[in-house]
C-alpha cells in the first residue's frame, strides 16, 4: 500500500536523468570531442579516444573539468606546445557546442513544473552534482525560476542517507507525509525517502539502475511513466480537475 | 611610397578586433554575468559589480579564467558555501551565453577569407592571445578552415618585434615583399611588419590604438575601412576582375 499523496505540500526532484538526460548529453560531447582532436591532430582511432576520455572519468569522477589535459599528458603532449593548445582547444569547443545543442530539459519538465507550482506545491530539487556544476546546471537549464531557492539541495555528499529529508522536514516544518522525492535511482532517491517516511517516486524514463530485490526500502511508492502521471496523481486526493493535455 | 603588393603570397591576420570584435562580445559578457550574479543574490549595484570584473581583468589580464572566483573571494564569500556556488554559476553561464550568441567574425571576414583563398593566398594567422584561448576562438569562430595549419603563431610574446615575421620568412622561405600583415594595432601589428619589411595594412573598422606620430614605423602601407577594401587591392597587381560584390 503505497504512502498517500493526499497532504504533500512538497515536491523534491533529482536532477540528472529525472529532469535531464545528462548521460545522453555526456556521451555525445565524448563522442564529438574525440573526433575533433582526431580532426586537429591526435593520431589515434577515434573509439581509443573516447575509451580513454571514458577511464579519466571514471577514474575522477564524470564531472572532471581537466579530462583534455589529462588526456593529453598522458599521450605525452607537452602543455606549452601549440599542438597541445590546439588539440584541446578543438576538443573543448566541441565539447561545449554538443553542451549548448544537447543539454536540455526532457521535453515534458518545464511544462510539467509550472502546473505543479501553478498547484500551488513548493518545488525543490536534492542532487548530488557537485554544487558548482549542479547549479550552473539548473541555470543553463533555465529551471531555476521553478524551484523555491531555500528548497534547493546540491552537493556530493548529501543524498546517502535519509539526513537530509530530516534537515528539510526541520528546516521548513513539514511532516514526512507532506514531502514527495521524485527520482530515477533507487538506492540514492528512493531508498533515503522511504527510510525517512517521505512519499517515494521512481520515474522510469531516466532510469538505469534496477531496483534490487533484496532491499524493500528501494520499492518507490509509486513507479511512473512520465511526469504528468504524476500531476496526474497529485490533482486526484485534491480533487482537481484532469489535466488538459497539450497532445 | 607604400610597398607593393605585387608580390605578396601570404596573408597574415592578427585575431582579436581584425577578425572578431572581441571587446564588443567581452563587455556584453560581463554586463550579463554582472546582472545575472545581482539577481542570484550578489547584493552590489551592477555598476559597481562590473567595475569590479574589469578591474581583476585588469590586473590579471583580460583573458584570465578565474574572474568569477576572484570577485567573490573580495567580497568575502566562502568558496564552500551554496551561495558562492550559486552566484559564480549564475555568472559563468550568462557569460558564455553571451558568448555563444556575439562571438563572431564580423559579418564579412568568411566570405573575404574564402575569397583570398580562391585567389591563391596562403593565409596564416598572428595573435598574441593565450594560445589555448586563441586556438577555442579560431574554432568557436569557424575559422579554422581559412588558414594553414603552420601559418597559425598564436601566443602572448610572438608579437613584440620583427622576430615573428623573420622566423615566418625563414621557415616558409618567402621574401619580406611576398607577405601582407593585416591588424587594427599600430603598435603590435604595423611596426613589427614594417620593421620586417613586410607589407604593412591597418584596418579600421575594429581600431581603438591611435597612431603614434613620433613614430613613423607605425604608419601602414595601407590604412583601409574593410576587408573587400583589401581584397580589391590584391585584384588590382595582378590583372583581375573587380570583385563581384553581394551588396
Amino acid at each position: 500500500m503505497p504512502k498517500s499523496l493526499a497532504n504533500v505540500k512538497a515536491v523534491f526532484f533529482d536532477l540528472d536523468q529525472t529532469l535531464v538526460d545528462w548521460r545522453g548529453y555526456k556521451e555525445s560531447a565524448i563522442i564529438a570531442s574525440a573526433s575533433a582532436m582526431r580532426k586537429a591532430g591526435l593520431s589515434l582511432e577515434e573509439e581509443k579516444i573516447r575509451k580513454m576520455i571514458e577511464e579519466i572519468y571514471d577514474e575522477k569522477g564524470w564531472e572532471y573539468q581537466r579530462v583534455f589535459d589529462d588526456l593529453l599528458r598522458k599521450l605525452e603532449f607537452k602543455p606549452t606546445t601549440q599542438i597541445y593548445n590546439k588539440i584541446k582547444a578543438a576538443g573543448v569547443v566541441a565539447y561545449r557546442e554538443m553542451k549548448n545543442k544537447y543539454l536540455k530539459p526532457y521535453p515534458d519538465i518545464p511544462l510539467a513544473l509550472e502546473e505543479l507550482k501553478k498547484m500551488g506545491y513548493s518545488l525543490g530539487l536534492i542532487s548530488d552534482a557537485p554544487p558548482f556544476q549542479g547549479w550552473s546546471r539548473l541555470y543553463e537549464l533555465k529551471l531555476m525560476d521553478y524551484f523555491k531557492e531555500d528548497h534547493i539541495y546540491i552537493g556530493k555528499a548529501i543524498k546517502n542517507s535519509k539526513k537530509i529529508f530530516e534537515d528539510i522536514m526541520k528546516g521548513h516544518n513539514y511532516a514526512p507525509d507532506e514531502i514527495a522525492m521524485v527520482g530515477d535511482n533507487p538506492q540514492r532517491d528512493v531508498k533515503p525517502a522511504n527510510e525517512a517516511g517521505v512519499v517515494s517516486v521512481l520515474i522510469k524514463y531516466g532510469q538505469v539502475f534496477p531496483i534490487n530485490p533484496q532491499d524493500p526500502l528501494q520499492n518507490p511508492d509509486y513507479f511512473l511513466e512520465s511526469i504528468w502521471e504524476f500531476v496526474e496523481l497529485l490533482r486526484e486526493p485534491r480533487g482537481l480537475k484532469k489535466a488538459r493535455f497539450l497532445f
